[in-house]
């Protein structure tokens, strides 16, 4: 069985090789581009190290697993045009560097680049695997759409909040591990339970984003702290805070999402107080771990080999931050 | 078999019955509304008359019908965004009744409920339908990228205009043909017949469609004629009147399309005349004879019925107008 970095470093070849049509260039530059932001690879790894717990001949995942990465970044780039979003990874967004419709086209043509990578998968499992597929994409556009409606509400529940995160963000690794286990011949049992570990696992980093964007060191995390505070950003600490608030710090809170003084800091400062004195960011870290514990209970019962496990779970664990 | 308007009807019901998910209202209810606008329902009827020439059981082509037809309204969705468009079949279009995240998101949606539904098609014949589909979806995006390249362009060629339609608007019609002749158990010469019988009425109908807008009877057409004469649409009228057009001409032409003095009609009525002078209007429709001639000879050797097959030649003959 081949180690982490050199799956990733073997799947990136393929990537880099992919057979992306040449023209029109207009079309597909920005598709390129878009797929050379790069990220972590996280869901293709999560389903490459999936089919590793059965079988070694890794590159069998490669197309289920580039379709869900190209599926991922089509939804990366709509989700900059519906937010506005200047940067990706520290480059410009397809929409600033290009422009909107050119922005809305390639996301368009992207999707359906994905299905055609899917639609590769070896017929045996082939069904199967899109229907996993299938499932999931369309529960992230319902996700993204739940997560635009609560911008407009400011009575989200944690369970709601929570179900969203679920769309928009977990159920992608989760098929992504599901459809490895389906491809390396797991059992029934199997891809069920690597589905619900990258379900909880995906919630996990969810709230590890909200509480980083806020409690993380600037340093090692790459941007400024604070920035979900500053535009109002409904997280799981400012939902819990809203919902443990009393009438005083909910119209204190109120006041601070109005607020248009232009001292950020300022700002960032006071509702991290409210988060302070209501100590949801200790609840937020309670969450993780208690999501992260239960990740780790639905694959106890897999009928796998411990070793080839422990690098999916030891991968998994890595991305988990040490300091929450 | 069916006649055309029963076989319609049903798949109307069918549609009205489909099983699109309520929740979250602001992501279905827009897809719903958007497929509500109707329209000829050209391609899935295409599909079902080539299925009806070799099977009688017309239901059986319902999902595939229905993918091509979701997909195609994606198409319009978004394509309304890029083009700004506010009105679509006499109603306001998604992102004019909401907004343009709610029309981007929403299509996003369509697409993969268009592959949704494809996928249900009987797994004899599921792979060859998705293959004819998948290479058509993503030529017409690759059309409206050309579409959109052409209008940053003065030397279109006629051949590079005839591509760009055969794209965006012509394989989507054939692919449905094929499709249909596929499920209906016709041989892959037929199957390719019926392609190449629906690109070449595609590329009759955009033609008809670009003679329409200058010189269609705005009584029976529904609009004002001269829509793309004043938005210098790129048309095939408008690319054979440049390529022949000599260096006056031309320079006329640039002025008319930098003309901002507001009187529309005064514009539409000086393009018109130029056109007259080359006489593109008569090559144009000379040349919406011969593809309609064409398409006739891609029909002549199918292994079908002749009764069968001219209840589709007839239903495409009535599309093209009578007057020209």
């Amino acid at each position: 069985m081949r180690d982490v970095s050199s799956m990733l470093e073997q799947f990136q070849q393929y990537m880099d090789a992919l057979d992306i049509p040449a023209s029109p260039a207009g079309l597909y530059g920005p598709v390129r581009y878009a797929l050379s932001l790069g990220g972590k690879r996280m869901r293709p790894l999560l389903l490459m190290l999936a089919y590793s717990i059965y079988r070694d001949d890794v590159e069998n995942a490669f197309d289920a697993a580039c379709g869900i990465e190209v599926f991922h970044n089509f939804t990366l780039l709509h989700d900059d045009v519906m937010d506005k979003a200047d940067m990706r990874r520290g480059m410009p967004t397809v929409h600033r560097k290009w422009n909107e419709n050119t922005a809305i086209l390639s996301g368009d043509g992207m999707v359906l680049l994905a299905y055609r990578y899917l639609n590769r998968v070896s017929s045996e499992n082939r069904e199967r695997v899109l229907q996993i597929a299938d499932k999931a994409f369309l529960e992230v556009v319902e996700g993204q759409q739940y997560d635009m409606d609560f911008e407009r509400r400011a009575d989200v529940t944690e369970d709601e909040y929570m179900e969203m995160i679920r769309l928009k963000t977990a159920v992608l690794p989760a098929a992504a591990l599901e459809a490895g286990a389906v491809l390396g011949g797991a059992t029934r049992h199997d891809q069920e339970s690597l589905y619900r570990f990258g379900e909880k696992m995906g919630l996990a980093f969810q709230l590890q984003d909200d509480w980083l964007d806020v409690y993380g060191d600037p340093g090692v995390f790459g941007k400024k702290t604070g920035g979900d505070i500053l535009c109002n950003k409904k997280t799981y600490l400012y939902i819990k805070a809203r919902n443990l608030a009393d009438c005083e710090m909910n119209a204190e809170m109120d006041r601070w999402a109005e607020y248009a003084g232009g001292d950020d800091q300022r700002k960032i400062d006071a509702v991290k107080g409210i988060y302070d004195k209501l100590e949801v960011e200790c609840l937020c870290r309670e969450k993780i771990v208690s999501l992260f514990g239960e990740a780790m209970e639905c694959v106890k019962s897999l009928d796998a080999d411990m070793k080839r496990l422990a690098v999916l779970t030891d991968y998994v664990s890595g991305l988990i931050d040490r300091k929450i």
